[in-house]
Order: C-alpha cells, then sequence, then structure tokens
C-alpha cells in the first residue's frame, strides 16, 4: 500500500511512520522536509505535490498549524479566517485535489481534535475548524465514488504534549501518539467511511 | 426585549417576526431592506450595523447565502472559502462584534441546517458551514460572561421551500416555518446556553 503522509514529521505523523512502515510504501511530506515538500494554505502547493508524488492509495494527513487562540470577545473574523487556511481549507483541499489521484478503494485520512465536543478556554476557533472538518466528512464520504473512502482521527490530549500544554487543559486525560496512530490503520486497512475516530478519554 | 433580527425578509425571519412581535421590539436587518441594512460578509458592515442598534437584548440570524453545492470532485479550496464569506465567518462575526452590544443575560441565535447531520448530494460546503458554526457554539459559549448566551437554530427542509427544493432533498420530511420560529423563542426567553434547537424530523 502505497501512502502518502502528509506532516509526518509531526508527533503524530511520527507515530504513524512507526505503525505502518512495516506493511506500507510511505511518502512523507512536510513543509520544509521530507521526501516532498507541501504548504496546506496553497492550493498550488498541494497541486505540486500530488503531481511529484503520482497515485497513492492513501492520503493521511496530519499536519495541523496556525489555529488561532483567545477569549471569543477578544477573535476577529480575521482570526477565524487565518485559523482555517491549513487544518480546515488545507485539509479540505488535500481531498478535493487528492480523488483522482487516490486509487479506487484507496482512503482519506484527516486529523481534527477533541476540542470541538470538549472545548478549552479561548478555543472557539479551533473548535470551529474541527467541527468544519468533520462536518465535511460524511458529506464528502457520500460523494465519493469508486470506493474511494475518507475517515478523521480526533485525539485527545496527547500524552507526548502534556508538559507544553498541561495549563491549557487542566483536568484532560492524555492519549499515547502510539494508540492515536492505530486509528489510522483502522482506516486504512479497514472498509469503513465517513467515521470519526476519537482516541483518547474525555469527561464530556 | 429588544431584538436585532438579521435576515428579517427571508421566509425564516418573517415567521420569526410574527413569533415575537407580541412581545418584542423587533429592529430587522436585511441586506437591502429593513430598519438597517447589512452585508454579513463585510465585517466594516457589521460594525456600522451595531453602531446604528445600539444596546441589544437578544440578536437572531436567520440570513444565509452563497453557499455552494456541487459533486466533491467538482469543488475546489475557493469554493470552500467563499461558501463560508456569510453564513460561517458572518455569523461568528455577528457574534464577536455584538458582544458589547448585548446586555447581560441576552442571547445570540444562529441558524444552521439540517446538512451536516443529514447531508444531500454535493452538500459537502454547506455541510462544511453548518458544522463549523456548531463547532464556535460549544466553545463561545463558555467563553461568554455576565450570563450571555448563544444557541444554534438547526431546521429540517422548510414545508416553504419544498417546491423549490424538492429534486435535492428526495424523501425529506418537511417542517413549517412557524414550528421553526418557536426555537428562536425557546433561545431568547429560556436561559440555556450552547444548544443546538434541531428542529423538524430527519430519518438519519
Amino acid at each position: 500500500m502505497k501512502v502518502l503522509l502528509v506532516g509526518a514529521s509531526g508527533t503524530i505523523g511520527q507515530a504513524i511512520q512507526q505503525e505502518l512502515a512495516p506493511d506500507c510504501e510511505i511518502v512523507t511530506a512536510n513543509s520544509s522536509s521530507g521526501d516532498v515538500q507541501v504548504d496546506l494554505s496553497k492550493s498550488e502547493s498541494i497541486a505540486k505535490m500530488y503531481d511529484a508524488v503520482g497515485a497513492v492509495d492513501a492520503v493521511i494527513c496530519a499536519a495541523a498549524r496556525g489555529v488561532k487562540y483567545g477569549d471569543v470577545s477578544e477573535l476577529s473574523r480575521q482570526d477565524f479566517v487565518e485559523s482555517s487556511a491549513s487544518k480546515l481549507y488545507g485539509q479540505i483541499d488535500l481531498v478535493l485535489q487528492g480523488i483522482p489521484y487516490l486509487n479506487p478503494n484507496g482512503s482519506f485520512t484527516l486529523t481534527t481534535g477533541i476540542l470541538n465536543i470538549d472545548p478549552i478556554v479561548g478555543s472557539s476557533a479551533a473548535s470551529m475548524v474541527n467541527a468544519g472538518v468533520e462536518g465535511f466528512l460524511l458529506a464528502a464520504s457520500n460523494d465519493l465514488k469508486d470506493g474511494k473512502r475518507i475517515n478523521v482521527v480526533s485525539p485527545a490530549l496527547l500524552e507526548e504534549s502534556l508538559d507544553k500544554y498541561r495549563d491549557f487543559f487542566p483536568g484532560y486525560p492524555t492519549v499515547p501518539a502510539s494508540e492515536v496512530a492505530l486509528a489510522f490503520r483502522k482506516s486504512l486497512f479497514g472498509n469503513q467511511t465517513g467515521q470519526v475516530y476519537r482516541v483518547g478519554r474525555s469527561f464530556v
């Protein structure tokens, strides 16, 4: 199985590589390293990446950048627009442009996160972005033809990120990235579509 | 109760007016008619509207424009960006800028629709937009202070729109706009926040 892994250098991306390496040929894409480079906020950059990589059996996106945090009374429309460029429109664009490169019965697997279900203080833009991706998911999964599938992995707070984000996620249970990576295996090797795999626990 | 009703001239907006007129002072805002005019896709236009209207006890948005439909294989990033300008960012901006004008314990009530839960063919942009608004909702409701509240009304296919949209919504049960208007009364006169009121039936 040939897999395009966008965001391979991140914590989740590395765990996915470790999980899939034994039975997949992985092409890595990052903003400034990897087999190919891509800027998810730019359609032309995504087009160039697909042109370089060619046909694949799976596209994974574990990249997430540029989402703004702040109290709802302090954010502006522009903050929401900028928060969408990569994680919302970038991931959707990866699907839109990836359809002709995806082999029949292949899969797209995108990444969101817990914040639309269990928001933290000041997360209204992140919550909108995650929910937007998940809203796109079901309609897109129905539209796709030739057995092409799409799922979303929504991780709780990563164990590996606890030190950095502890103060922003008070009382949130953590999940190791290796377990999050399992959900990508489920999406790629299973036959489900239109599903959100929520990995890790939450109190809501 | 002084209510700013954005999108007053639409089918739902008219039903809301009829429902609330007996016990509210309603200021109507439309794109080209009403007490004040507003273009939800422009922050400056929203700022001007609030400046003209002043303090209110409730802000309702029943306006929805410019969402694109098409098979997921035929849509572009630009279609998603344009679909967001009014119904996603416009409604969010109405909240962001409205907070200082909303009296304590006042409410925002936005409108989405059934398509993120029960998508039709080619609705991936509409589904993203609706889900995005609903994702924003919960985080925003937690961030709001001074008893200020926010809810969303998500109507099924309107009885009044059946003739126009019948072919796009095969087998969707309809709901009269008068019943949708009840959900706005619930939001304004109740004390709930962070809720999505789904009005009308769906088979999913």
